[in-house]
């Protein structure tokens, strides 16, 4: 790229930038049956026989979505990646291979600013083969980040509607940190404990299971459906539940929380329960396994809790051990 | 989708807009080997054996590439698309399959807006057999439209990097409109003539010219190298010469205008030749061919244009007629 002694994106521009990533770019491409690279008109990949290509996408808006004050441009970049790494991870046996990134810019960000941006993107894909594929550079009032990863199934995919009355119900970590970390930085107090400080880490630095996902399908675990926590997990099990037309029996008492959230919500279950249920932005796998596997997927993998069952009562009952509980949801507006 | 008596947006919410967009989708889905279609983490695409697929993303964003006061939403939601299917047309032999769409919407957004804005979406996509596959649609202060466009190319991919010496350089069309409509809208004029309101539809419809390059390349019309003029006819003609280390010769008087840009510019030629080299957002095609293709180019489709040729100059020159004329580049600028 030009080397510029002004420090501002404007001095750069849109094919500048172009530049800047094809030159910064991760080494993934070659393995990845490229036939037209990034920098033309579109980004050309050869088809692999007999496979399937899953495809997601998602859009982060600054104060919307995070804030530039609360998360340095490394967390912010890659928690845009790990986002869309964790709907590939939720299909299951699939890989990520290209992504395409388009940025809304204000025209007064520094250029070191957005070069942190691009170059967190290219490390967390290098992190996980994924090759930058393309892009578009806008200027915008509100940094914005939008991202279509393209994957590649070689087994079958896991769709979130495949679960049988009595399959288990799966999820692969804690619940409620994220939603938690957001209300502390919401709520703008200046000495933070430690606790408060890993649940604003866990907020700002999500990671994917794609490692958990592919392990299990490696290992022939029949996942009958599959979704990740973005919305949390009350949403999710709705998800597994409404696609496929059943019900279930969840016990909250069973979902793994972190020490850290417990201290901070100091022993008032309603408000512990809020966090696991609706907190959201968690990127944990929820997901359903035939009750046959569940002593083949113990021994695999330990972290994976069973929280519950699949039922044909077409509603989702929350147990606290034997007590039942009146949930309602409140979790995330998009609006 | 659940009737509701509220009007905004916030009504409506993320996974509202998801099952209207289920509900209104393009039949195209069932054609285009999709196996898992909208609506789960990914959507998903079972590969067709010896092809390429080709990937293009733009975004656009409220008061930066278009007002809401000038436009209707069913010509930004035409832009959005068309633009998208111009970088999958540059490729040649391309069809667009699948569509992405991330969306920001401010929350006092009318409903009815944002239908209007998805019914045409829809619309353009079933003009030309795309697929909506996935998206996401989130809350924004300016109105974000995000999109990925997937196409497949049965045939070879048209680069921009192709052209050999002598090959002459072709336009699909003429040049100039949409800048000058852009300038008509700033000027924020009262009264228009019935030119200056040609020349704005120009700049808020554009179209695509997918039936074109189609056409080409069925005809096995040997296109050496291609890309559209979204960025104006003198950022086209580098993209051509630039990637393959070429020059050029280009005849200005020989780049086809409206008569209503010459209304516009009332004679004044170097008007004329911003507007022709520097207004961009035309989306015509711009490509090389072999000399022996011209005759049978010519016969095929009358409408085409041969305004120069490439040589090894590594330096782009403008002629009108048999002077050499100073130019310089004044395009839009991305930041």
């Amino acid at each position: 790229m030009v080397i510029t002694r002004q420090k501002l994106i404007s001095s750069l521009g849109e094919f500048g930038l172009i530049e800047f990533i094809k030159n910064n770019n991760t080494k993934a491409g070659r393995h990845h049956n490229v036939v037209l690279d990034i920098g033309d008109d579109c980004f050309g990949f050869s088809a692999v026989k007999n496979s399937k290509y899953v495809v997601t996408t998602d859009i982060l808006i600054e104060d919307i979505h995070f804030k530039t004050k609360w998360a340095t441009p490394e967390q912010i970049a890659k928690k845009a990646v790990e986002i869309n790494v964790s709907d590939i991870a939720s299909m299951g046996s699939a890989q990520p291979l290209y992504l395409f990134i388009s940025m809304g810019i204000p025209q007064n960000t520094e250029l070191s600013y957005v070069k942190r941006l691009f170059k967190t993107i290219k490390k967390n894909c290098d992190k996980y083969g994924i090759h930058i594929a393309g892009g578009d550079t806008v200027r915008a009032d509100k940094l914005t980040i939008s991202i279509t990863l393209i994957g590649i199934c070689k087994g079958n995919i896991v769709t979130r509607f495949g679960a049988k009355n009595s399959d288990i119900i799966c999820v692969s970590g804690q619940f409620g940190d994220s939603g938690a970390g957001l209300d502390i930085l919401l709520g703008k107090k200046k000495k933070l404990n430690s606790y408060e400080k890993k649940l604003i880490k866990k907020h700002l630095e999500p990671k994917a299971r794609l490692d958990i996902a592919n392990l299990m399908l490696k290992n022939n675990i029949n996942i009958t459906s599959m979704t990740d926590s973005s919305d949390g997990l009350f949403k999710s099990v709705e998800l597994l539940t409404t696609d496929c037309n059943k019900g279930a029996v969840v016990y909250l008492d069973k979902v793994p929380v972190s020490k850290e959230l417990i201290e901070f919500t100091k022993g008032n279950k309603d408000k512990k329960y809020h966090y696991i249920l609706n907190g959201g932005e968690e990127f944990e796998l929820v997901f359903t396994i035939n009750p046959n596997d569940k002593t083949k997927l113990q021994k695999l993998i330990p972290a994976i809790s069973y929280i519950g069952y699949i039922d044909k009562s077409k509603k989702i009952k929350y147990f606290e051990k034997n007590n039942k509980m009146g949930i309602k949801y409140n979790g995330y507006k998009h609006f």
